[in-house]
């Protein structure tokens, strides 16, 4: 993956997971496993890009674009990624909300 | 506004207006702009939520939760609003995207 940045995503429609999530004080290898993930993300079939960004107070919101619904459920059953949000639920984070949104149309700096 | 944290949304299906942005190093009252925002934002019809990260490296995502779309093109035409959003363009990011979604379905913690 390239540096933290904005996703250059392809024209709508397309796929939004929003994950916003609140960490625990436990660490436990938390950041190699979300290095991992984003990598392995990449990697899959469908997928189109990700932002995250985690503030200072520990509110994270992590953003991945997906060409379809089908890709988004791939991912969510793919093995290593399961293993991940057990320890995620379990250990790392205290809440978490995760939605899934279809994006209808967007626009940047040049086009507003 | 409550302090930063995860948006207590009603069941789907809502929008989410998803505003990823690099911060310039120009500040001329970016802070009080920002937060001047989130509380105007706050009392708009139709608004439901917002999240909010920047992390250390400059980027920042928020997602802002609304019940329709009718009343995002409200919050994007409000005077206020406008102001801000033409200081954004031209002092404050150096690059930015915002995405309009509809939030299809989504679980926490307690049900994933």
């Amino acid at each position: 993956m390239s540096p933290p940045g904005i996703a250059h995503t392809p024209a709508p429609p397309y796929y939004a997971v929003i994950f916003t999530s609140l960490r625990t004080d436990a660490d436990g290898g938390y950041g190699r496993m979300a290095e991992r993930m984003v990598e392995l993300a990449a990697q899959q079939p469908g997928f189109l890009g990700v932002e995250s960004a985690r503030d200072a107070g520990g509110l994270g919101i992590t953003v991945s674009y997906w060409e379809s619904e089908e890709a988004i459920a791939r991912w969510k059953a793919n093995a290593q990624h399961r293993v991940a949000q057990e320890a995620g639920r379990k250990t790392w984070y205290s809440d978490y909300q995760l939605r899934v949104a279809k994006v209808e149309r967007e626009y940047g700096k040049s086009a507003a």
